[in-house]
């Protein structure tokens, strides 16, 4: 097994030469773009050092890490047009870089692309690659709609919250993960194991994303601190706290989250208190650590040596407390 | 062998039974709505008379022919959002009776099922069909920048615009084709020289397209004669009159092409003589030929009894008297 750095640093040099720039160049040059635009990789490496963990050289699950790339970055052009998002990694989104049209038919491409990547396998597993992988593209889709319809909606449960995040996000980390499995040929029941862990783990990780927005340490969080407030975000705080407060303190969350001042601090302020309160927060927290443990008791169950488990729960540990 | 009104009529049942609509609706009410608008069926009905033609029941090929039908859809819902179009056979276009988002994110997840489509299929096939649907998929995906890029561009050539057409809608029917062929486990080389019949009749289909949209019979033609030309748009004509005309018509020619007048009569007049003159619908009238005789040829290459080769042919003749 290497260090995570290191298969993020042959991840990259694998992007680097996956090259798609040809003509015509209005379509290829938009999806070189946002693919070299950067991040953390995360889903690709997770796919890496699963082949590893069961056993397979990380080479051989290379074009499986790179179409879940392109999949995740095919579900970042076409969200963008859809949240009308100026910037992406503090760079022009392609629908703004370009325009609309270059976005939506750049991002269709990519798509396809992502799909061309299993090609690259037996028959077999192109097949378990391809099913897993349209199983779980459509499940984003299904999430991202959910998340769309949220918006408009006053009476969204946990339960459905939660469902939206399990396939607007989770889902995928969970394929990525089950993927490395695939290529690497480990049995149906670790491949279903390891899927459950990564799933279970992106829950865990959005809903303390959800918990950061409010309550995260402006120092170390990537995005503003107060940001889903500011926005009216319906986030597993405020569902939550509309659940758990008081007559009062409901009618007084929703008449905020109905306005955009301009100086937004007091705002923030009165929805982190009534947040604290009516006990969404603590609600918040057992829920990220529910479902970590899930996680983590998923580990018991695979068919791999205990120093391995022990790395999947430190991989674990790492990105809960964002340090990866 | 059945007829093709046979042909369309157990696809359009097998469409019926196709039923999408479920949770999230917002997602696939949208794509039922598209997919049930109607039209002739003609790839799909294609894909189901190619099995026949290389001996296997049309019941096996269904769910390839439904996954070319759900791509097409999905292509022209996008395409539908490209070109801003209020209508799409009569009836509002998906993202003017919901919205854009809904319009991209449906059509995402109808790329998506049409691949789902293929899993009815053994890996050898899944992995045949998926890989021919993406190296289509992927052509139809630069045909259509290669139109967009062309409303802007001045110095199309001849064959430029060829590989557009080719890319953007003849691949297709050629693929639609040789899925038949796959599914019903033909040689390679049929299966090859059935993708070719398809692709040069698809292309003698859309340049004969551009040919009645200038000089078609108002009553016979389903879309508004010269409505071509009121657009500006650069089709086989308009890039060959300007190839062949002198230097006055030239410069009449691309004048023309830069005005909107309220009464565009005499416009498609002139524009018309001009394409008589410079000898542009003449050699209209020979590309569309020539691509029907070579996808005729292709027929005496395939291994098939020559009852078959006639029908396939006059399947061609009654596609190119629009008797379809």
């Amino acid at each position: 097994m290497l260090s995570i750095e290191t298969y993020q640093q042959k991840f990259v040099e694998y992007l680097e030469d996956y090259s798609v720039v040809k003509e015509p160049k209005n379509l290829y040059e938009p999806i070189q773009y946002i693919l070299k635009l950067g991040g953390k990789r995360m889903r690709p490496v997770l796919t890496l050092m699963t082949s590893e963990i069961f056993n397979s050289d990380f080479k051989s699950s290379l074009n499986a890490a790179l179409s879940i790339e392109v999949f995740h970055n095919f579900s970042l052009v076409h969200d963008d047009i859809m949240d009308d998002a100026p910037l992406r990694r503090g760079k022009e989104t392609v629908h703004e870089k370009w325009d609309i049209n270059t976005g939506i038919l750049s991002g269709d491409a990519m798509l396809i692309m992502a799909y061309q990547l299993f090609e690259a396998y037996d028959n077999n597993t192109f097949r378990a690659l391809a099913q897993l992988f349209s199983k779980t593209a459509l499940e984003v889709c299904e999430g991202q709609q959910y998340d769309v319809d949220f918006e408009t909606r006053n009476d969204v449960t946990i339960s459905e919250y939660l469902k939206m995040i399990e396939y607007k996000t989770a889902v995928l980390v969970g394929a990525a993960m089950k993927m490395g499995a695939i290529v690497a040929e480990a049995s149906e029941k670790d491949q279903e194991n390891i899927y459950e862990f990564g799933k279970n783990l992106g829950i865990a990780f959005q809903l303390q994303d959800d918990y950061l927005d409010a309550f995260g340490d402006p120092k170390t969080f990537g995005k503003q601190v107060g940001g889903d407030i500011i926005e009216n975000k319906k986030t597993f705080l405020y569902i939550n706290a509309l659940n758990l407060s008081i007559y009062e303190e409901r009618i007084q969350l929703q008449d905020l989250f109905s306005i955009s001042p301009t100086n937004p601090d007091e705002k923030i302020e009165i929805a982190k208190q009534i947040f604290i309160d009516s006990g969404a927060t603590k609600a918040t927290k057992e829920a990220i650590h529910t479902y970590t443990q899930k996680a983590f008791g998923v580990l018991e169950s695979l068919n791999i040596s205990e120093d391995k488990k022990l790395l999947l729960k430190q991989f674990g540990e790492q990105l809960m407390n964002r340090n990866i």
